[in-house]
């Protein structure tokens, strides 16, 4: 196993690329797919259970893990690795985007942010340097800088201030995070929809020096027409030999077009939080087991699928455990979830690798015009 | 695999009975502690971490699959066992006992009972004839006649009248179950604890002829030191060589204490619902995991069990995500929970296999007596 953290381009398709992350924790197959374990664990999943679907690194919330347990305690513990049983590689946000989503009396200055806790009103702060310590703590294996991320539509004026503050606090997050051999400090492009702001962006952060980039301000709002067409532009303005993440993305379409246009990585809670509101993700869209077209319906989601969900139940089983609320439902549901997401990054991998992505891209949309099976 | 239900003593130390029954879906070790899955699931596990934890033989509820998704729909999707993915057998009761608890509006007549569901309020009826054909429904390999259970205390008039009522229902029930092969039923004791009325009840069940023989009417109200004066004549009273069931029952002193005295098998939803309100069952007794003392602790609820939550996980990981309300926590602690029955039972047949039952049990007790590990 290695002892550096490194990025190495095998492929590429289009503008689509098929790589492998080296870590000491182990490799990451890109275009990755990494599952979203907020409070130390994907939610109604065991993590041994994440792993048999194929995630090669999951993600954690430095938001939540600073205010419950606190990263000192998970430190204390021997890290959130430990922690939460997964051995594999963790990427932890900075908790920048929640603070602004989920705390209570937020107030930015150019230090950092002050914010009470939605949990229990006590009051903490972030800045570049505090959110590198909760990392570390955390035992990240890759580290994001510090930033600012405002919602979309906002004036130009605003998007600008807020990318400069941003590229302020990547150089102090930069500084903060050190040298760390095994682990990796990402910066984040912001600049919303200007494509001048993000290259302004993506050149102050090559200025800095990364070991991967990420693409931030996106899926905050503007529809995916106008995410995809920044995506046109914005993994090309980064650099071709480092990995790029794209944050809070997406649904399954979401997915394949990014990686159709330069993307390696990208994260969402839509898997695990759709399967425990009854939303199945198929290659034939999304199936609501909550229908009572399902209640006599003897099929499986997905004939084609290998998941437990798939192989053991029926949808009429499917149904009755979502209208009983009990707990199999959810841990079912996104279990098939996360392993559909696999599978298409799996297939987007092999596609890439033979150079048939477009061929691939074109039987994903078929598959999903389709829609789901008939009624029996 | 046999084709029919039988049940063989293997070994004897004292009361205590140490047999196999053998079924076509599979052999159950006894004593036996069977799992409950009320609404077709063991809540919070897999089925396959069930029979993990050691499970033979799970319960399910005849009155709440009889409402959601009901008999005749698990009938038309192949059974309960193919329904919820649980190929071992499966236990139903008679749903009289939670027509008792759980619904409302309720009519009883020497034909039966009428009673409105606790769901939906829609207008339901139970009777000998219907339990047994929504058992058979349900492909349940253990069928229990169907009775009525006073809660107690209650008067001898009110337990009499109400133990020859259920005799009557038994004889009903045995004429409808008729003649299945590799299927079973068992007839139900009551007469609260009049011993007189629990032999007479005894004498009628022996009349009518059961493959196996229940002791219904207790672990309701009465508390442990009346349970066990109770069991110290009921499994006498029952023929040798069938299996008896205590339902309902119980505390893991309950289920040593009622091994002890001659009973082979029992259920209870303890283990399972106190997984899900962070109690763990432990040699030493019960651990309230979301306890503060918990907070820091790395080391395991009990480093002697080779459970998931037990060999993967600190204290301080079980507390938070009990804290934190993440589905994790009733995963985790019921899995933990059964596996420690299931040891409980495994503990006590190699003990009654070698006749060092006595000394089992005197250590179960100590154990118990030492307490929790002190804080560290």
């Amino acid at each position: 196993m290695t002892t550096r953290f490194a990025f190495e381009k095998l492929g590429q398709d289009g503008k689509a690329r098929l790589g492998r992350i080296s870590t000491p924790r182990g490799e990451i197959r890109t275009p990755a797919f990494m599952p979203v374990g907020t409070a130390a664990t994907v939610k109604a999943m065991m993590p041994e259970s994440v792993a048999d679907t194929g995630a090669d690194i999951l993600l954690g919330n430095t938001y939540h893990l600073m205010l419950r347990p606190t990263a000192e305690r998970i430190d204390r513990l021997g890290g959130l690795h430990k922690f939460m049983n997964w051995s594999k590689p963790i990427l932890t946000d900075s908790g920048g985007f929640q603070v602004m989503s989920l705390a209570s009396l937020r107030k930015l200055t150019e230090d950092g942010v002050t914010f009470k806790s939605h949990i229990d009103g006590s009051k903490h702060m972030l800045s570049p340097e505090r959110s590198m310590e909760i990392q570390r703590l955390l035992g990240s294996d890759i580290v994001m800088c510090f930033d600012e991320c405002p919602a979309l539509p906002a004036d130009r004026k605003r998007i600008e201030e807020s990318m400069r503050l941003s590229m302020r606090w990547a150089a102090r997050s930069r500084e903060a995070f050190g040298d760390r051999p095994g682990y990796a400090l990402f910066g984040i492009q912001q600049g919303g929809l200007e494509e001048d702001l993000r290259g302004e962006s993506a050149r102050a952060l090559r200025d800095i020096g990364f070991e991967g980039y990420a693409i931030g301000g996106l899926a905050v709002g503007e529809g995916q027409e106008a995410m995809f067409a920044c995506l046109d532009y914005a993994p090309d303005q980064l650099p071709e030999d480092r990995p790029r993440y794209l944050m809070g993305v997406g649904k399954p379409d979401d997915i394949v077009g990014a990686v159709k246009r330069g993307v390696d990585m990208m994260d969402c809670v839509l898997p695990s939080r759709s399967g425990r509101t009854g939303q199945a993700f198929t290659r034939h869209g999304v199936v609501n087991i909550k229908n009572a077209r399902h209640a006599d319906d003897p099929r499986p989601l997905d004939e084609n699928c290998s998941c437990p969900a798939c192989r053991n139940y029926s949808r009429a089983y499917l149904h009755h455990v979502f209208r009983a609320q009990e707990m199999i439902s959810g841990m079912l549901l996104t279990w098939h979830n996360l392993h559909y997401y696999q599978e298409i990054m799996q297939g987007m991998r092999d596609a890439i690798a033979s150079g048939t992505f477009a061929d691939w891209e074109a039987r994903f949309h078929a598959d999903r015009a389709e829609g789901d099976i008939p009624p029996l």
